[in-house]
């Protein structure tokens, strides 16, 4: 029998969980892309997304997904035959970098592995050596999505800036842009790509480069920059349709608008806050069942662990027969593991992910826990006790 | 901190929560009502609410609540100086008899208290002691969504016959239809009321009355029945606007075809066993909690249980704390108690309950679970430990 | 060739244009309604209620369409045995009439045929003749959706007065409320019943009775009311069920609330006015059309033609086809003619009829007039010229 | 007095008006994005993408616009130092020019004006002049949005075959494709690219780039292509998320699921026929309006003018003020004068242009024509008598 007739809860690391007042907003005729409220409304947008990303500076909005951010950042900075330095804490370090070089640009990869964010040692000592400054950029993934790895982006400015080095500083908070705190003028980021499926709570298809003076002083001095990713006309625009080099994403619009308006109306810090009590609430359960069972968070570091996405481990045997069960029984499906094979288990079956992003309060994510341990049981995975009082507990303590 | 931006869940008896594909077809412009699908999607409908009221019979369509659906019924079959029996198991059932008095017809009360279903055997020596047969009709709720009590209609059917009377049947499933296994024909009944907002997943605004050929016999002799009640011209109207005695209730029709669907794929008995399982998965976790602390199902036999409502007691001091903190801080919104008012809590704050009727599965449930677990140790309400394995166990061994 | 695939355009009187924001709103997971949001929404809708129909006394609302109204209406000051004067001015008179019928309440009629409105002249005559006060209510029907014939309410009062009878004046709105000016209190009526599917632009499955301090004081001297028509606990609730006897019809209450805002917003002076000026549009387009073929407005005295829906005669050789050319060839739904039926023509095939409440505005009339003249041109029914000029100059001027 | 309030009609140049059955589709909570029906449905739409272009090659869908179909198409077959000849007949050449230009390629424009079409004859001299083939491809816009002219891509075919130059021949039917007649394949076209929200009547946020072997054999000997833009494996993806290089636009797939079947249902040819035949009616009106008047069709030559966007000459005294009527006082919103300024009227007042696209049917033209219309009457602007009889008379013949 299975029992998933009913509400559908969807807990992968993005498209996140749309509210219904974002598809409610999003549900309506077309508007004029000439004149008239949408004009206002996406100009209204643009303080309200800086304010998300903790800066003063610039953004530029894109139809698009987080790759076409990766590459708009990476246009509009680099050149064919520059170098970029790519610290990696996960697949998506990997796939920027990739994007780079795409674009002709060499990349300097230093690997920390899967389970450990950035080393913002090494990469000052990697600058520190490139004397001759030809490395331009820091390619660095704040909260990487497949290991749920959390690098601490403050730190890192501080090694870039120890090494005397020039390179702007470019942050991908594809994962972690309203979930995870994240000041980007205060932190001392160059650059920020994001995109609006996760934190944001809208339908995939928009995504965003904020960039400082510094970057657009690096802007200023590219030979050629193509007309779709320059980001100078996009976020200075003198006539509207530059704000998104043509026909405007007008229902996403729409649905960005109250997306932005709960996260006002919550507080950016409670909206953080939300994040990380849900987040240790998750850890909480996880590390009870890890006693006397092969359940295990993929991160060990807390301070290492993003507040949106949790990779996990639970053995080849173990974590697509789990995530199987969540889905076709329970009505919960789970994030793949991406990323994450092995020799041993080259398709990665021992991994899997919850997403905790956006919109997510205490009743998913103990309805996600109650699952999960109610799969465990159902496939007599061993796993420890506690663990639903333990999440509760952290719950419990933060109301 | 509050942690209860994201989904909210509404777990009352009614209005359930609403599939998106129901609300998905209601929002459309308006069709034609003379002409068109329209008209064909209409007609479709009365075969699939026999199908799920187990009756070859008729049915009439009512624009109304659950209140209109017994004012209806009642209002075919019986007249001013009329008398029925009403054997009472919680408030409900007081409420139809009320409904009849309104249309001037004695009511002779059986209350079974607030804690048990009816009692087959005094119903049957009422009748019996009726040997005028004064008594028309007997009015029976099978799931009254107060005590969430589920009474044995097939055993009351049973009493009624063994007691040689001629009284109607007639029964309120407003809170079983579509949830716990009901079969009209099967079970002798003669007439029955059901909404749409409940087990049919469709918001409020639709009530359905069936009859059998022994009703209709009744209704055929009546002198006189209201032209907006009478049943007749609805179950089998020469015109279309017949079937609503005027305007149809046209998003609401479209809303009730994806509903019916949904309960057709799935399938009847599915359905049940969802409910039922569910169910099971919520009184071990209840049970579990009430080891050691205050926590109580109000109906203590299992057979006399709801599987779609459950009505639960905690003490005057626990019960509306938890029940605001499960909204206020989770997202969670559970029934009030409702009509169990006592001389100690005359506000009923020691009352409350578990709607799971509908479109509801296990992710669902556990999330329930979880959230009011995590509100008893948020508020240090004294519970059992191991409620959440219990319910998951309950699961894991039905999938 | 098929030129329909586009944006449907229903112009039957009834149900209207849904706007897109009243849909939008009732496309929501369902609300507490024991509690919370909804609770205060519910109570703001009854002032705005009165705003629209004039009175500052009390309105009941009944999940129901007008039919519904009509009974509930009745219930509440007659009882079996009672008569009331029906002058009737199209077939929604004789509606009304069979529904007090239904109760056991005799029905005077004097029938004004479906070419005229009221006459209030014989009404005070019919009055006057019953000396003994036998009549306890005038059934009046504002605008008769049939013939589009719209009686002068005010004027009927002032004959009831002259008569020196005391019958209650009960009107109704179903057709005109939110499009037609009508002025409760000011006009002397007592009970005044509506429904929410045509100016008041939701989707059917609500009806509104509105009732002053004479008519309540009937009710109060009635023997019995049924307790679901029964208006008094409706309009003045201790408990929040006791609004709707029973659940709330939570959906639709989100998209009254939107309607009645988008009314407050235009404000209803400049409501009529709209309305008014469209249906002179159409008048305007019908005169010219008719000059030299067959198209007739129904009513000839235009202070007596319904500014929300408009009755027209073509002859039976025309109307059908017509019609049907607009749906199934331009995506243009027109209104049957509704008990138009003639020895001649007998299904009633040379009457149709234009919807124009609510949700309406000039590019739409103008598309339904264009749309009409290019149906007859396909269909070589003789028409004269100037009609759409005609049409476009009473909308210029008003502009 | 405003008529507005009623159901807008958005008549510009797309975004287009979307069919509630599209948005309807859209209205949904997330997909899973790794395995699932999203997966199929994608893939489904690949064939259907095909049948509408006309092709048997390939097609990549992009996140983006119009402005991102012209960049990724050319960032697949041209690097900095190319030539393409820019074939002009509006702004939108001049505009995709401008896109090669930012890739670093040269371009070398032949500008037909504002009032016709491409000429072939003088695209085939130029190419026979670059006797060194320098020139790698050809950009022609088959209907220019600004100006609505119409090009005959099978003839520039011929034209380029004639010369016996090699360039590609890249054609941008953005504002065509599901309104105007294009057979890629049969026209020897080699890239083709679009966009969703006109013909195709999703909201705007997908773009499509369709290329055949030859374009794929140039696309196979480029230096480097960058990864976002890279056709090859959004064409031919080996793994779900290559189809659009990362997140899917999950939401507008499923709108164009529906638009497809839509589209499918219909059937393309009458798709076509129907765009046709109500433009002839829109050029039937304008012409009589002309005469005596200021009204103009921008493009002569019946042959030369788009079927789903006309552009309209009035002069700088009428242009504006006519568009805002129709807009403040009837409800309907016509397109903006797009580069049309002249040195009299730089502001291109005289100028503006209704959008006849994707979802539109008879009754919405004769609305936007009747509307039309009746504005020239408020506002006292000369026209010429019988246009919508004219129109009608279109209509009428056609079905």
């Amino acid at each position: 029998m299975s029992l998933t007739q009913g509400q559908s809860y969807l807990a992968i690391p993005g498209p996140s969980v749309m509210p219904e007042a974002v598809l409610r907003a999003m549900h309506r005729s077309s508007p004029n892309i000439y004149e008239g409220e949408l004009i206002d409304l996406t100009y209204g947008l643009l303080g309200d997304l800086k304010m998300v990303a903790g800066t003063a500076h610039d953004v530029a909005i894109y139809i698009g997904n987080g790759h076409a951010a990766w590459e708009a950042a990476l246009s509009n900075v680099l050149a064919e035959g520059g170098r970029v330095l790519v610290p990696m804490a996960g697949s998506f370090g990997r796939g920027w970098g990739e994007m780079a070089e795409g674009l002709g640009v060499e990349t300097e990869v230093i690997d920390f592995g899967r389970r450990a964010p950035i080393d913002p040692a090494q990469v000052s000592a990697a600058l520190a050596a490139d004397t001759g400054h030809k490395i331009k950029a820091v390619l660095a993934v704040h909260v990487d999505t497949s290991t749920s790895a959390k690098s601490d982006i403050a730190v890192l400015r501080s090694a870039i800036d120890a090494a005397e080095h020039p390179a702007l500083l470019m942050v991908d908070c594809i994962a972690s842009l309203g979930c995870d705190r994240f000041e980007m003028d205060a932190w001392g980021v160059d650059v920020m790509v994001a995109a609006c499926q996760k934190g944001l709570m809208v339908p995939p298809g928009m995504a965003f480069v904020f960039f400082n003076d510094k970057a657009a002083a690096v802007r200023a001095e590219m030979r050629r920059v193509s007309r779709y990713w320059d980001w100078t006309p996009r976020a200075n625009p003198e006539m509207y349709y530059q704000l998104f080099c043509g026909t405007a994403p007008t229902h996403h619009l729409y649905g960005l608008r109250v997306a932005l308006d709960m996260i006002k109306a919550e507080g950016l810090e409670a909206v953080w806050a939300r994040h990380e009590t849900l987040a240790q609430a998750i850890w909480a359960a996880s590390n009870a069942w890890g006693v006397g069972g092969p359940f295990e968070l993929n991160i060990a570091d807390p301070a290492a662990r993003s507040h949106a996405v949790t990779s996990l481990r639970i053995g080849a045997a173990h974590g697509t027969r789990l995530r199987r069960w969540c889905q076709d029984q329970a009505g919960l499906t789970l994030g793949i593991g991406l990323g994450m094979g092995t020799d041993d288990d080259p398709a990665g079956d021992g991994f899997f992910r919850f997403g905790h992003m956006g919109h997510v309060n205490a009743q998913m994510i103990m309805g996600l826990l109650g699952t999960v341990q109610t799969g465990m049981r159902a496939l007599d995975i061993p796993h420890g006790s506690g663990a639903l009082e333990a999440a509760g507990d952290v719950i419990a303590a933060a109301t």
